[in-house]
């Protein structure tokens, strides 16, 4: 039975992200109280797993996860979730929403529901909650009458929802990532992710073109880019990057290798099973059985010219 | 005398970052609840500025900046300040090191003094705030002796410093950028930066490519990327980018209208001197001069060919 | 009416293809023994027009004509002509094809019509001839039965045609271009082609990629691209250009500025028609509307923001 | 004791060039009638090499040997030898310079001593040799006092140079290759070419970047390529293409089995020692031993994650 840490409080969206994980059945799950450390119980063996954000749309990149994954003892990421934000309007037992006069939200939860807020309870007060959870569990010391947050969290704190899927816009999402200690690369679905932290001397004009092309050459998309801006070292820079296929597969192979010939340093953080399931249209030229065949006429040209 | 809103509350570092823009000098400034507050008091004229923070090494991107940018009634930006991010352990006057047993901080704070309160005070406890400011501000309710956050608060709020410059990493910046409604484009400088975000129709292996191609083809050094997860439309992707030059630089403008007829959508966050007062090394063949002496060259020859 | 001159003598493929132009109706035609004597009667004004060949399937590209074009006073391309390249045996009025012992033929000619001659006249001497229309006039020695060459030569020289169409693959084509002192531009038919020689500095990976880049991103395709080796000054190098496209249009405008701004030189040899009228297929984004229309945007983007 | 065909006849610069390589000494010398015949030489094992011209600055690009290599069982180029195309004025022994009225040359050599004539001879008529071994071997024949050709000739044919270096250009030189059946793949040097045919589907403006990104992407330099108006089969276009390097290196091979993939076929023709001996200035990454390095580093990592 596997542990796994998750960035907690209970009742936030990373609980609810873990439990939409297969191996979150019948798991120990232990809720950290920031991304560094569900990454340090990770790495110090005390948990078999973490899970931590890495990317939201409501709260931007992680860097947090980022860094922490860069940086450190290494760590792989061999699974990914990703949770649809949906935010529920909840309170204790027997408040109905004409009760409700002070809410307690997360800023950025708040900035989500502002429309429904104004819309439906134009007169309440919002107040600043640490988390999500934090807002649903404080609800007992009876400061505030509502929370705003997932709705699993009425679940875990004994509260009843009011109301659900408030959020403005409904294509909010946060990614999660698995993370583990090396020695548990997931074998190639055909439909997988591999993360990669790229460190580059410059931020000249040729470099991030470099590294396209380096993936562009063999076929493989991105799905996401990011820039770093914190400089370690003077004149270094980073990009933290997402590309479909598996080490495993032959063209991401050699990519990783022709990056690892240009880059100052290739971080390799995992190769893992996509979400969706969704395998990568891949041009003519780019599979597997076209590496093996290239190989085959290579060796076959290098004996007989 | 212009009104400039920005992230408020008072002593964060958005508000040191502010004074450190001369426009700052005997201006109005405005605490604004949220990054959204301070762009729509812009947007309705309430103000003539707003500063928020753009990218931080602490917090990542800031997603509720660059969406705020990039969707509603258009805002530019029009400078932009880098503060170093240093943290003080701040507490009411007479409170000394020996005293402290709990520190208020904001989460991304307490991660980045977390070495420092390790080493020298092991026992204190550490209790989350909503922001920085927050912190220091609660000091003066005495449920916690110090708090962490920016030395400028120590002004504000009438504390002394009882240790400063206590981060792990000395390298913690944040970028703050000042936007106004359209049409106070400042002037080139010969050391600009154009911020853009770039609507996409899929995230094919050659849509970045082509779109870094318009730019590198032209001299052009990105400072920042970021792919961003949300899609509005489905199959829709977008950049959000910072380029080195100014729109009224003709290799920007040529790749503007590059990016025009290849993208679904550009949107210019505007042109505006760079807080370093670095120029970019251009390549030969790229300067202002380098394109005028190209169009009277081709205005020849399709005269007299 | 006017004069044309072209690379003789007459009888040859030369004359052929000029007589595919309707501009060939009614006008003098002059035959020139050589293409630069063809190109200096164009260039001193002896005569309007020189119509020479530029590259071929049977003779391979023609330095003559490109170095020809590409130094000394400025002559440009003003139109094109395809000519299939078929070969007849041809005879004296009266000589059967059991008298020929003898064949007359260039040896470029030979090459292409070995597997006729093998065929059907296996004992037949085959000699050399300066040209093919030298191997048709010169029957009237009677130093060889037949001669190898251009069906037009059988007109000219009043011979027979005793089999036609006798070359072994049916491909060869060489293309002619008619050149004219510069002032004269064909305008665009939405239709063109325009040919370049560009000159740089060194044979670097980049150099040729940076060309093409040039091109790719302004949608523009090459038809044909040739190195050359001659190096009138040590370390520099050129590449002879053919691509779609008018030096109107608006993308291939562009790209010629960005090529002259890029390399050490860049000749422009003309935009003319294309001999078969195949309109390029272009991307999205390429078209003179596009660029209008770009050029609409950026201009009240540099006003209003 | 090899033997060597090369194109004929004696006393060309192709014999010259011949030579120039140390292979040819104590071999036997085959005059072959033309290129197709010194290549038929070869293919059926009349001859162990052949000597064919493959590009020239006087006669530009030579069809008749890249369609002879591309084309028909396999061929491979094992060396190559650059020829400077120096002219000389020859005559029987006994005439002078004086004595000259009528001048044998074949075209392309009179088009390159065309000035040293106009001064040197202003009067003297210029009658057309096929080639210029014949110009020089005529001189018995008494129909003309003088011959141009290659010095080389002199000897061969017991002739006087009454002038030498008498073309107007300095810089005009033809480039040799020496082919063999696939067998005899020289050992790499650290200063080889390679020479490919590569034939793609179609015309399109991306075909010709992507190829040349397969080079670039691994630092590989090209010093020739030339596309090639002949189709075979509708759609269809090829390059012919020197590259830097040799197919046991790393950088090369890799490159190669890329083109294989996205190309409807490569004809590799051989890697050989460059005739100059210069070895390609490398960018950072693309050696041997980068790769090898790279390798290691991409198992441990398959193994290990």
């Amino acid at each position: 039975m596997p542990s796994i840490a998750f960035l907690g409080p209970r009742g936030t969206f990373a609980e609810a992200a873990l439990r939409s994980l297969p191996i979150s059945d019948g798991a120990e799950l232990i809720a950290a109280p920031s991304t560094p450390a569900a990454l340090d119980l990770a790495r110090d063996g005390s948990v078999d797993y973490a899970l931590v954000p890495i990317e939201s749309s409501v709260e931007g990149s992680v860097p947090l996860t980022l860094d922490g994954l860069a940086t450190g003892s290494p760590l792989v990421i061999v699974d990914e979730a990703v949770q649809h934000v949906s935010f529920a309007l909840m309170a204790l037992p027997g408040v109905v929403l004409g009760d409700v006069q002070r809410i307690a939200a997360h800023p950025h939860a708040h900035a989500q529901v502002r429309n429904w807020i104004a819309a439906n309870l134009p007169d309440a007060h919002v107040v600043d909650a640490h988390s999500n959870g934090a807002a649903a569990a404080g609800l007992h010391d009876r400061t505030y009458e509502a929370a705003i947050g997932a709705a699993v969290a009425a679940d875990i704190y004994g509260l009843q929802v009011l109301a659900d899927g408030i959020e403005d816009t409904a294509e909010a999402i946060t990614r999660f990532v698995l993370v583990a200690r090396p020695g548990m690369l997931p074998a190639p679905t055909g439909a997988d992710k591999t993360t990669l932290t790229l460190f580059i001397r410059q931020d000249t004009p040729g470099a991030l073109l470099s590294i396209l092309t380096e993936f562009a050459v063999r076929g493989i998309n991105l799905t996401r880019i990011e820039s770093r801006p914190t400089r370690k070292h003077l004149g270094d820079y980073s990009f933290s990057i997402d590309i479909e296929g598996h080490i495993a597969d032959a063209r991401v192979s050699e990519a990783l290798m022709g990056l690892h010939r240009i880059c100052l340093d290739v971080r390799f953080l995992g190769s893992y099973p996509r979400h969706d399931g969704k395998a990568p249209v891949l041009r003519s030229g780019v599979t597997d059985a076209d590496f093996a065949e290239a190989q085959i006429w290579i060796d076959h040209l290098k004996e007989n010219s």
